[in-house]
């Protein structure tokens, strides 16, 4: 996008953009300094204040805990570029200059191995999450730098970076090797683009390009260090680092599922900027792969905590799931990626699938519990009594010790005004990706024209848009609004200044082209409808099931609402779906309810396990509520998909 | 049972006791001397002839490994019982002199210790199996002397059970615990009864009762032991090893399943040997929550493999599932000694269930590979690609690492003979717990009884008994038929010399007291159908599901026979089932047929996960074959539940 500016006016989002403006990102201030009482301390700025000599003391958490800090910083940043806030910004401006204090002279900068390991840096890519923690740093100091013009810790981050392009490479005497958690590759794309310096898209490509080459980094490097690691046993497993083979031969999304779709997003920025079709066609396989095969309704992604992993196609159990929060939040990073190399309404329905329903269901109401693994489908004993299970936490944590997700929620909403146009091409055409009320200024033909969305969603599916041109002129233009994949009558009716017009669809998107005057209206109208949607029959976890999605919101039965064992309730043969808004639930939200039958108990004599089928249902009617709201009422059963 | 003797003779069953015999046991004898190509190594004998001083090397295996080598010497002293065969026994004999000769002056016998760690015996009873494996040195040497007449491994045992009395139990100086893993327990009933000596009964009475007791002795055996541990982090679980509460206030099933249910047997015959009450409860308590649920219809046992253990009530994964054999085998010798408590048929039913259905089928139909986890749901795929589901093995292996189940299965089939009759009261009544075809001898009222008894099951449901008085004379006894749960029209016939005769029924027995008389002949009805089989609701992994059962024997589906996804198969509303047998199949085995709907394919344009639900389906006809048969041809998918 260029020269366009978006902001956020929703009644549903700005709800969550506020909640992380007032609640997540001071609460996760408070937790970085571990003040919150009763969580896991995050240990970040103490780490900090000992690397940087303010402070005696053991480094604390994980390896990769500077990253917190960073997303954090990232967050404050985007949320400062639409709500000045100079007190956030002095505290920020304080960590930034912690930071400085702990960056070493050639810029190096890293508290783990500051203070825990000094003169071992760089020994470890495999597991120690250098580069990872310097993308973090560069992701924050781009966002920090384009918010407030301030360069302080964009200088640091390019010190660090630059060090980083001297000692990694293919000359003499350089590191011929990459990081084992994907990260700073899409993070040096964003400072090649914040500064304009060629080096740091080279350096990207160089770690992309490097990345599963023969033989192996990190085989070589686990045989240096003595056949040692911090976490696994044994060679290290390549797959999982998705290192087993140079990206553009990888044609299924393998390993732990943040570090793949990281990568996938770095690979996306790389084929749009140098043009190079390999990449793009790996990435395009990639997606179709990841989103196609081994992507859960809600949008997550995951199917093992055993790694944090993709398992394979079509294996996407509900209950042992993982669906970790910053996959999501990761393929929706390269779902916006995607649509730059080319607006195809796909990467925009993932996007949007991933956002209402893993994304904003990992979060609490009130802003400061969060869930790390989204489940599908939930029952607390097995969580508390079945190690299978213990991964999968029926109620949303306080803070973690791995506590990734949390600040990734953070910069992910407080940057979504990011994520909802695309103009290209000078301002010829002009994408709406997500429905989402706001306001997108850009230019065209040297006008400057303000396209004004207005939405009912994810409740109703009414959205008008309203042009203004500057100078009250006129304004040629290509509108080009997406066709939801959950719109299935037909196509969707447009109707410009109250009158129904016809457009061209492309892509999946509805194209027209027109003059435009100041004034205009648009409304796209996508009525929504509850709808029951079947997964694939390769996919078994779901035989037999049929979940319920409105729009682009899943939903989900929980115990509370109707009584346990969920899984004893079945859909009727014709369940009547109705929906209604029940305005005092969970902060208003449309609740739906539908015909359903339940095992009889009485045909049941106590304890007995197993006896003849019998024929014997009785009626009930469940209700369900919007899953990204599970888990804010009495702990209890949750499921996604309902037996029909 | 007092001077009873039985003998198989039965069509089904002996083709599994001569594989036994004339596969297994010299399968198993080459697998402990390492000689299995492609399999993993035993070390069993090599570890004997190191202690022995045979031999020099290092310990091999896991730390209880020479149980199996004890565990194979009881199966064949079970063997040799009915087939003399001086082949066997003298390899058998020098197994003994080999163990002999890797006994400790004192008595004291453990390979482990011996090579690995002499002088640290007795210091990690939590984890190192020392009395574990005296166990099967005991219940081996008790087998071999029954069988053989031959002391020279029973005086072994008793050397050092005589040894252990020493060590353990209340008096200064002794050690006041018990084994990480139940095995002595029974193993010390069963040579209390073989020596009479009292003061083994009161050895298994106090591991029993210390278990449990505060302060707990493993918690202060791992700080003495500077909180180190061979497998474990961490301080001790104590529910694990079922050492939380003293054994009587236990109330569910809880850790790993075979130390549980290996306790579970002891109590039991402690309860009926000293006529503790309290112990007997707590055994029926337990076995309520055990079968009722916490038991795969399939009669396995173990939820997780986490710990290799139980979860909790009505958590029954079919995919993630244990179901170990070794757990099984216990729970048919614990409800072998419930029989003895109480002749309750339910005991029986579950013993049956157990033994046709998780046990048989954990052995491949060449007696030469077999399943340690015994799934009710598999797809090789995730087997193979999942890690939670790793422990799920598609096909039976040769061998295990850790190889309790083989010799396991082989010394309960050989001795199953032990299994079908109690003959309770000096011959007054004579129960028939299993049918089986079988000759059982007894004395009642100084007459010499022989019942014959003719079964055609697993097929047919077809029991005919046939009775020889000595001398042609009358014997007055009462006959106790077993009314299996699986027989659910009314109650079955019963015919005495060809005419149907009314009985009375008490705990689930059919009784007929009578003066028999030589060369009477009694038949007992038990037609078999094929029934569809639903679980309690509570079992929420198998909402929506029915399994088919025939007689005692569960079935389920292949993908050989079915195509996958299996899931996508559902029981139409009248699946019609039919049976049949099939000679060559499997060895010869009755089929199910049923109707069936599966996912009609051309629903679901290529590569779509997810999609409005459609109505379409295709009518399919699918067939079943007997659980215990499963995974004998092409690997592929397999399910017992199907959806309704």
């Amino acid at each position: 996008m260029e020269n366009t500016q978006t902001y956020i006016r929703d009644d549903f989002w700005q709800d969550y953009t506020e909640l992380v403006r007032q609640t997540v990102i001071p609460y996760q201030w408070e937790a970085l300094n571990d003040r919150i009482e009763g969580a896991e301390p995050s240990h970040a700025i103490r780490n900090f204040r000992i690397a940087a000599g303010l402070e005696e003391g053991e480094f604390g958490g994980w390896i990769f805990q500077d990253s917190d800090l960073y997303k954090w910083l990232e967050a404050v940043a985007y949320t400062l570029r639409h709500y000045p806030d100079p007190e956030l910004e002095k505290t920020a401006d304080g960590a930034i200059d912690l930071i400085g204090q702990a960056q070493h002279e050639n810029g190096y900068l890293n508290t783990y191995f500051s203070i825990k390991e000094p003169g071992k840096q760089w020994t470890n890519l495999y597991e120690a999450h250098e580069l990872y923690c310097a993308g973090h740093l560069i992701e924050a100091a781009v966002a920090y730098y384009q918010s407030t013009g301030k360069r302080k810790l964009l200088d640091m981050a390019c010190r660090f970076a630059d060090l980083i392009d001297r000692l990694f490479g293919e000359e003499p005497g350089q590191i011929r090797a990459y990081c084992g958690h994907q990260e700073i590759e899409l993070a040096l794309v964003k400072l090649y683009k914040a500064t304009g310096e060629e080096r740091y898209l080279n350096l990207s490509s160089y770690f992309i390009d490097e990345r599963g080459s023969k033989p192996n980094y990190f085989i070589g490097e686990w045989e240096r260090r003595g056949r040692t690691s911090i976490w696994s046993q044994g060679m290290p497993n390549l797959e999982v680092y998705q290192s087993h083979l140079p990206v553009r031969d990888q044609t299924a999304a393998v390993g732990h599922s943040v570090r793949a779709v990281y990568m996938y997003t770095a690979m996306a920025d790389l084929a749009l900027l140098t043009g190079d079709d390999k990449l793009r066609e790996a990435c395009e396989r990639l997606w179709d792969n990841t989103t196609r095969k081994q992507m859960y309704i809600t949008g997550g992604i995951g199917s093992t905590h055993l790694g944090e992993a993709f398992t394979f196609d079509y294996d996407l159990p509900n209950d042992t799931v993982y669906a970790e929060t910053c996959a999501s939040i990761g393929l929706i990073f390269w779902a916006r990626r995607m649509l730059r190399i080319e607006a195809k309404s796909d990467y925009a329905d993932v996007m949007e699938r991933a956002l209402y329903n893993n994304v904003l269901g990992s979060m609490s109401r009130d802003g400061k519990h969060f869930f790390y693994v989204n489940p599908l489908e939930v029952w607390p004993d097995a969580s508390s009594k079945n190690p299978d299970r213990f991964h999968v936490k029926p109620v949303r944590q306080k803070w973690f010790g791995c506590s990734c997700c949390p600040p990734n929620v953070a910069r992910l909403l407080s940057s979504l005004n990011d994520y909802i146009y695309d103009v290209s091409d000078h301002g010829k055409t002009v994408y709406t990706h997500l429905f989402i009320g706001s306001e997108l200024g850009f230019e065209t033909a040297n006008r400057k024209v303000t396209l004004r969305q207005r939405s009912e969603l994810p409740w109703s599916g009414r959205v008008e848009f309203a042009i203004s041109v500057s100078d009250k002129a006129n304004a040629a233009f290509e509108l080009a609004l997406r066709i939801p994949d959950w719109f299935q009558k037909g196509l969707p009716v447009l109707k410009v200044n109250g009158a129904e017009h016809a457009y061209r669809v492309e892509n999946g998107y509805a194209k027209l082209e027109r003059d435009w005057s100041d004034g205009d209206t648009l409304e796209w109208l996508l009525p929504l409808e509850s709808k029951l949607i079947a997964a694939n029959p390769l996919i078994r976890a779901n035989a037999g099931k049929a979940a319920i999605q409105r729009g682009p919101l899943v939903y989900c039965v929980e115990e509370t609402d109707n009584g346990a064992p969920l899984a004893s309730i079945s859909l009727a043969e014709e369940p009547n779906l109705t929906d209604r808004f029940v305005s005092d639930l969970l902060g208003g939200c449309i609740v739906v309810e539908g015909d359903g039958l339940a095992a009889d108990e009485s045909e049941w004599p106590a304890d007995k396990p197993y006896q003849p089928l019998g024929k014997r249902s009785k009626p009930v009617r469940f209700k369900a509520i919007p899953y990204y709201l599970w888990g804010n009422r009495k702990p209890g059963e949750m499921s996604v998909w309902l037996r029909y």
